[in-house]
């Protein structure tokens, strides 16, 4: 007997690398390549510091308030956390007590096994099909919850959202969590299913859109039973998640939509551009509704160039995992930065 | 059958109220007087804001060595996390997974049993005696881990580190978490004691005194093989806890050591010389060596003298809590705030 007998012994998420060089491109984890909107910038140099002496508010009013306003909702419709993965981390250990399997594609965001693991959940991972698409079907039996992240990563693949409420049409005894993190760049959000029932949980990030992954800033929305259950679980762990720089910068963010629409758009361009361009080196790609495209490579293993680019500086993302083995998932960056992929996907290639 | 049977119902913690009046007086969370450290203000508004499109470092380096150099520590012996509560959440998680009881004084931190409740870790809570000090004996049986709050709250006494020694080394099988939140302001700190025993861990905030509760900074300090555990089930959970400000600034606060100790021997010197009021108008107080008084008045009921504080705009904080509901916890505010609670609580006693 020891006391390592009563450790939870877990292998954890890996993250992608966060390398630090000058000279990098970093194409790897799906960030924004443009800055905050320049209202967070003001802000955050004209914060009090002396504020920073007193707890923030619990309730996280100022950024609680603003997304209320944003998404057309309810305060007590919104929940907030450290970043999507402390909403998502939050809703499985809140929602996901029971016997039967929680439910989530094969293929989808490598932590919904860990969290599954981490809270001793169990779970099944249906098959995407042969197209990297979520079979529907594959839903509509016997589930403890559904987690389907909408646009999928890293297959960049969107359903639309009634797709999404036929699941949660079929499942009103299961809580269905839709991981929009990439909603923005050509998604369908399912927000409007949240008013309509009320098992349906939408989850959003303000690290791609918002361009604030530094600040680690999650919310969920949902019918006002779903998210006080969340509160209660999170106000037993920890009453202040949100400190008080990312409580005012976040609300800040949510009042430049112009600026917010303005950077989306150029995202999308970009990768629509370098989409083409990619095939033209003979990439294969399926249509992406995220800030990201999924690339496989005709002659050259996946592998292969992941890790020449990186030779280069030039950080994508590869997944050791069966199926995906030969796909690159690369984050859409500045034109710039896609120039400098492209050519030393060029060179990789000759 | 509904969704709602699946769901971890919880009564959370509540923490100690945060009003928000210009006049007021706010001496119920425990929060510094003082604000941070200058160059945290600096450091502060000349944040590179565009920083924040990219994951601050998952391993909050700069924060982590910080700490190390700061407590003569390696880097592998250090845990960080959103407040001492995320920190205290997660070595309950990680270290609490037997079938024996945890043991943690009946009148200690009030997040501890909620804690347990949430992760369904059985525990049992051994009296204080009745001058409300820890019996050490009570922590010499079978348990499936141990936890001291040093100083306690919210009665503000402390224990010496050979108390905790002998229990660290009476129990080789159990982890022994040393909550050391009050710490600084007269206790003695168990650091040394994770160099010789590999169970103790030590657990520390910012938000005290550091005077940076709005920023959320905990840390813990262990034998590497405890921490490397905890960071596989935070690193399960959320793989990015800190965000950049928090790293960025938490760092910087450590650097400037003589301010932290003018303010902290300030705290203390307000804290004796109000003990002594507050015994002239009638209050009994142990000895303290944290940042509050635990009071009680000869005549007049806590409650009452709480409520009527509070129509007064200042705040103490009353636990309706068997044992200690005619008490008192009263924060150490500057000398300018204590002369206010003095003064209203003359009138209230008059």
């Amino acid at each position: 007997m020891s006391w390592e007998d009563n450790v939870r012994k877990m292998d954890p998420y890996i993250p992608g690398e966060q390398p630090d060089f000058p000279d990098m491109v970093k194409l790897n984890t799906n960030e924004n390549p443009y800055p905050p909107a320049p209202g967070v910038r003001k802000l955050l140099a004209e914060l009090d510091a002396d504020r920073l002496k007193l707890y923030p508010k619990p309730d996280a009013k100022e950024l609680v308030e603003a997304l209320a306003k944003a998404y057309g909702v309810d305060v007590k419709n919104v929940f907030m956390g450290v970043g999507s993965d402390d909403v998502l981390g939050t809703a499985f250990l809140t929602f996901f007590t029971g016997d039967k399997p929680v439910l989530f594609p094969d293929i989808s965001y490598s932590f919904y096994p860990v969290w599954a693991k981490l809270y001793r959940i169990p779970f099944e991972t249906p098959a995407l099909d042969e197209n990297f698409c979520i079979v529907k079907e594959d839903y509509m039996r016997e589930n403890g919850g559904i987690v389907i992240s909408n646009p999928n990563a890293p297959t960049s693949i969107a359903v639309s959202m009634d797709f999404i409420e036929d699941i949660a049409k079929a499942n009103p005894d299961s809580v269905v969590i839709v991981d929009e993190a990439y909603v923005d760049y050509g998604g369908e959000s399912c927000i409007p299913l949240t008013k309509k029932y009320d098992n349906v949980l939408v989850v959003q990030t303000f690290s791609k859109s918002r361009s604030m992954a530094g600040m680690r800033i999650g919310f969920a929305i949902g019918n006002e039973k779903l998210i006080s259950y969340m509160f209660d679980v999170r106000n037993s762990y920890n009453s202040y998640t949100m400190n008080y720089p990312s409580i005012m910068c976040g609300a800040e963010a949510l009042k430049d939509k112009a600026y917010f629409e303005e950077t989306t758009r150029k995202i999308i361009a970009t990768r629509e551009k370098y989409k083409k361009i990619l095939c033209e080196i003979g990439f294969d790609c399926p249509d992406s509704c995220s800030n990201f495209l999924f690339a496989e490579h005709k002659t050259m293993a996946a592998k292969v160039i992941f890790e020449k680019l990186r030779e280069k500086h030039v950080f994508v993302r590869y997944f050791k995992t069966p199926r995906i083995d030969n796909r690159l998932r690369i984050t859409i960056g500045t034109e710039d930065e896609m120039e400098k992929l492209v050519s030393a996907l060029k060179e990789i290639l000759a």
